[in-house]
């Protein structure tokens, strides 16, 4: 398989594809919308996971885990949430299979149909709130924060790798509290978490806000996200946390005893992040040579590439980085030490450009000579000559600038594509010069919102967290304003 | 709910279902056959799955992610494999609800009928080597050390919380290699994690051995098992690890070229351990009132209870407190001060008991005077009076005797319930006496092996890793023998 990438100037969208194959993050399944995440991918979702895990450990959340189907009854109960999934969901309706009688393989035994039809998750708020019923009794019983890492399915009729497939990996925490307010805080607190683990982690510079009616979760009754933008200037939705109000313990009857004696339904959040996180850090960072990964969450952080004429040679430099691999491992840098034999240096440094590897170090004899090596970072391309002497701790400090000028870079971008538009030709003409998030007055209605995105295709992103509020007129029907809204394309 | 357990005397099977439910590891769910894995015990299994995982990783395997459902013609590629799956799996047949035009709720749209019907993976061989033939061409490409972390469905018409379940959490192995050696090596080391890590992590003594061909899995040439034994006499199937020859890459096509550049079969290997290993550790080591964990997987390891009268008291207890809480921490103790003040010391005692928390340090007022305070570990609830002074080292020291204790209990118990039968007489007293496990003689043939469970409900759960051989007579029929096998009752 060829190694090269499309550019993005040639076909953004064909070079998403190339690098997530070709890197080897994910590869097409058999099954229709299902992807196969491959080892190279897993174990960067596996480092995003276990910051993120250890961030909802941090903040007093515990990991449980709910079952992949819930009864197709659960989902009719909360009249919004059945209306936004019930359209897109897999169904079991058999538990067996049989010989075909007519001798045609296998087939589905019609005497092994299901009473009630089963889904599968496409979101577990249905079949969690149904379970807390039987753990609230009182105030005493609450907050109940919960999480579960699971896999969730959603019909979804246009997938993409990463961006939108049928199945896909995920966390969903679930809490239960006393008060309105108490759920209110709960939703903003994981806001800020996501907002914290995107930019520090994953470089990615989001926007948090709420977002409009329209756009809310089946169920909420407030939705709030962040919106990273990518490099094609169309925004991502990159998680969201759900103030559920009391909409859930309704429908499932969950009812508490508070301090006073009273009863009343329970207060509840819900919020999520998933693999498509890594679609973001992909577009968002990466360029034609390939993935670009912040140190950070890297699998791999630094690569040894070893350049020797005979086994002599391979001798004295497998001995030297031998030597500093301790000094890497002691600072806890991930390091690979790449002497495979079948490839040339030439064919690995293609290789781990492709793959994203923050830091690649060339050694050759005459470098030992020197007592200094070739060290190559990937976000600048900048080549350096480094002495060995420290080179751990000089390697170490250079991963945390890859980690903040890959931010840096991915916010300055972000920050040259937010523009104010006014009146509906500058909006148009932005939309379509850089695209970009676009802050613009909006009528406040869902009708104004639905024409807009029919006209240009771009929707509300969000309403940012303390917006400037200032009187103006809707850039489509002229009529009065509080404050501006974020508009942009977005995936 | 009240905290009192069933006696293993009066009814073993409620016993073990009081613990489950009342220490909080697991409930009943509202999906028939599928449970909720509650925080307490979802963060045993965390510590199960992470010491697991870092031994796969330890011995070169990487995890990955394939799609949860798989295309129902995959299934009876594999002829044995379909078997032993077709009769007991969920099947997708639609992708979408509607409103019922009748007026009855949503229904299932008979518009969205898939074409062909999915399958809830029960286990993912053929999902995967469907795969594999895409990342397989040559012996350089080879071996493929891939493992998994997913639920799997099995719809089994009789469920037990962990021990059977129709969807369950666990971690399956798959593997390609370009010998056969290589992966029946692969296959026995996978087998000696699965020992090792029952044995020092679960404080639980397994037996290798080998299925008899009855018991093999569906598609394997061989199955190795680890088997464990539970305090009412029965065995505990604990982990499979399969030499799968070329089966699956026959069914699936999937060649490659070796280095003399002929074409050849991938050889191949998978092994799998789940959820079911937390039911192994509570029917193992538990007692009346309540778990007992081992050390090295309790999610608390150490637990304080203040008893104390009056705010000054508290006070002082809590400086105490937090100076050697830092000392626990330091040496990596998981430990979790209780000063909740809602619930009395007695109950707390009670609590922890239940939840099996190794070691409990009561500590008061008086104690501090004397500079000591009360230290109960949970496996001989012994009480001693242990010095605060190098407490923390003190108490580090005790879980690791506590882990030891545990296993040489049940190491004792499985010893002494390791029988050797000669005649049918004896092999039938045995079984209906003290249970456990039973080396006999057998003539090697399915239909005796049939015969046996019939009459007695013992199964060969399997033949021991480097058996004795000698001569003997099959205790059923008395046919020549050349090695006895292990039989037992078994879960």
């Amino acid at each position: 398989m060829g190694k090269e990438i499309t550019k993005r100037e040639t076909d953004y969208s064909q070079w998403y594809n190339d690098i997530i194959l070709k890197a080897g993050l994910a590869d097409y399944s058999a099954v229709r919308g299902c992807m196969v995440i491959k080892p190279y991918g897993f174990a960067l979702w596996e480092n995003m996971r276990d910051q993120l895990d250890k961030m909802f450990k941090e903040t007093g959340h515990q990991n449980a885990y709910f079952p992949l189907f819930i009864p197709k009854s659960f989902l009719s109960k909360e009249a919004a949430h059945v209306e936004g999934f019930a359209k897109e969901c897999a169904v079991v309706t058999h538990y067996r299979l049989m010989n075909d009688p007519d001798g045609g393989g296998i087939v589905v035994d019609p005497d092994a149909k299901l009473e009630e039809e089963l889904i599968v998750r496409p979101t577990s708020e249905t079949i969690i709130w149904n379970t807390y019923k039987t753990w609230i009794q009182s105030y005493r019983d609450l907050p109940i924060l919960v999480n579960q890492w699971a896999n969730v399915v959603r019909w979804e009729m246009r997938t993409r790798l990463f961006l939108r497939t049928t199945e896909f990996l995920w966390q969903e925490g679930h809490t239960a509290h006393a008060t309105s307010q108490e759920a209110i805080d709960e939703t903003k607190l994981i806001l800020d978490v996501y907002a914290t683990f995107a930019e520090e982690w994953m470089s990615l510079p989001v926007v948090k806000g709420v977002k409009s009616i329209s756009e809310r979760f089946a169920g909420a009754v407030d939705t709030y996200c962040i919106e990273a933008l990518m490099q094609d200037g169309k925004a991502l939705q990159s998680g969201t946390s759900h103030y559920l109000g009391q909409n859930f313990a309704k429908a499932f009857d969950v009812q508490f005893t508070d301090k006073e004696n009273k009863l009343d339904y329970v207060w509840a959040s819900s919020w999520g992040v998933s693999t498509r996180l890594i679609g973001a850090l992909v577009m968002a960072h990466s360029d034609d040579d390939g993935l670009v990964l912040p140190p950070k969450i890297a699998p791999i952080q630094v690569v040894i590439v070893p350049i020797y004429k005979g086994d002599e040679q391979k001798k004295m430099i497998d001995e030297k980085v031998k030597m500093f691999m301790e000094d890497f491992k002691a600072l806890g840098v991930k390091v690979k030490y790449d002497d495979n034999d079948n490839n040339r240096p030439g064919w690995k440094f293609a290789e781990y450009e492709l793959k994203g590897v923050p830091v690649r170090i060339a050694i050759g004899a005459r470098d030992i000579q020197n007592n200094v090596v070739e060290v190559a970072r990937r976000d600048t391309k900048e080549k350096t000559s480094v002495s060995i002497d420290g080179l751990a701790n000089t390697v170490a400090v250079l991963l945390n600038d890859i980690q903040q000028n890959i931010y840096t870079k991915a916010k300055n971008f972000r920050d040259e594509h937010i523009a104010k538009a006014d009146t509906w030709d500058e909006f148009e003409k932005l939309l379509d010069s850089k695209g970009g998030f676009i802050s613009a007055h909006w009528d406040g209605t869902a009708e104004t919102e639905e024409k807009i995105k029919e006209l240009t295709k771009a929707t509300i992103r969000c309403i940012p967290l303390n917006n400037l509020q200032e009187e103006g007129k809707c850039i489509l029907t002229g009529k009065p304003s509080k404050e501006r809204v974020l508009f942009a394309r977005a995936y």
